[in-house]
């Protein structure tokens, strides 16, 4: 059900011999958790779209601390998309946070799709711009609640944003994707659960 | 100089009938210092193209404190792209800091464009398209740099983005964009100075 050819092809009419063969050069691969799929200063860069397991991206600051960009489950394309807008070298760390079948989609596949198939096939030009929106309102909101959020707020966030993993990642990789200490991730949990309790006492 | 239609049409192709129509409906007005363009909650949506002056666009939260999201000084594009990828009501306020003259471009200009012209017009896909990936890219920096950049490098960062700007906005503002005091501004700037000095008295 998770497959890239699906997601990129949609309802659309997107079905000519040319895209077709650009998209058998869509590879599918398996990887290990643990297993580094992009380094910080990698030229060779791709999008992964996950078909089964879950990936996350990172930068490490220079004290050595991690800090998670974002979470990559089972539907997610993940990519270093402000790497490949100014072409330099990666930016991010991506990592396989569990045993996961993905499929790499390399830079110059979307450049050569960009440059000329537009306009035999405007519904990938559609496609893509409607990607590219939801990810700009997704950093958009990111941002502000970074900026303006409480940290409760920021985790109730992330709770709706990633309805799936909260059970499948660690407490500090939350609290890493949070900007928060994992203490006072636990502190907000605990306070959750509490005014949950006295919600369903009081009903 | 500063005009969307050279804008969007750079060193393109675009010059059809229909296209030409379309960016006739483009209004050019004139806003004063402190009008406001947009507020939370608005359902007509605009970009703002700044051909003259200064637009910043900024949310407020729940005790009532400004967060200034972006700048927009003259060439730069302001809109509230999260609002309009999921089709809601405005969450950013927008407003003039300086008396400015720009373009008006109607969310469904855009929507009209992209549904009926992109395959007679693949250069608009494709400026569209790059647009949209440097603005991921900014506000992928963005994050990651709220999350893991000490409040110096984002300074440097800011100034670096908007070199054109420093000495247009207040001090109380530049704080706002960067998340940060006034106060704790002010003894970055007054380090970085003195920093320089030491390092000119060496050289």
């Amino acid at each position: 059900m998770h497959d890239f050819n699906y997601f990129f092809k949609g309802d659309s009419d997107i079905d000519s011999p040319t895209l077709e063969a650009l998209l058998k050069q869509v590879k599918t691969i398996r990887v290990k958790k643990g297993d580094v799929l992009q380094q910080r200063g990698d030229e060779q860069k791709h999008a992964y779209f996950v078909k089964q397991g879950l990936l996350r991206s990172f930068s490490i600051d220079q004290k050595g601390k991690e800090h998670i960009f974002m979470f990559a489950p089972e539907g997610w394309i993940i990519s270093d998309i402000q790497s490949t807008a100014v072409h330099s070298s990666a930016a991010l760390y991506i990592d396989a946070l569990e045993d996961a079948e993905i499929q790499l989609i390399r830079d110059d596949l979307f450049e050569e799709l960009v440059q000329n198939h537009i306009g035999s096939h405007p519904d990938f030009a559609r496609l893509e711009l409607n990607r590219l929106l939801r990810r700009i309102g997704v950093l958009q909101k990111r941002v502000l609640m970074l900026m303006s959020a409480s940290a409760k707020e920021r985790y109730q966030e992330f709770t709706a944003t990633y309805p799936s993993i909260q059970r499948r990642v660690s407490q500090k990789m939350i609290a890493s994707y949070l900007g928060i200490t994992p203490e006072a991730l636990s502190r907000i949990r605990v306070g959750l659960i509490k005014s949950e309790r006295s919600l369903s006492e009081k009903g």
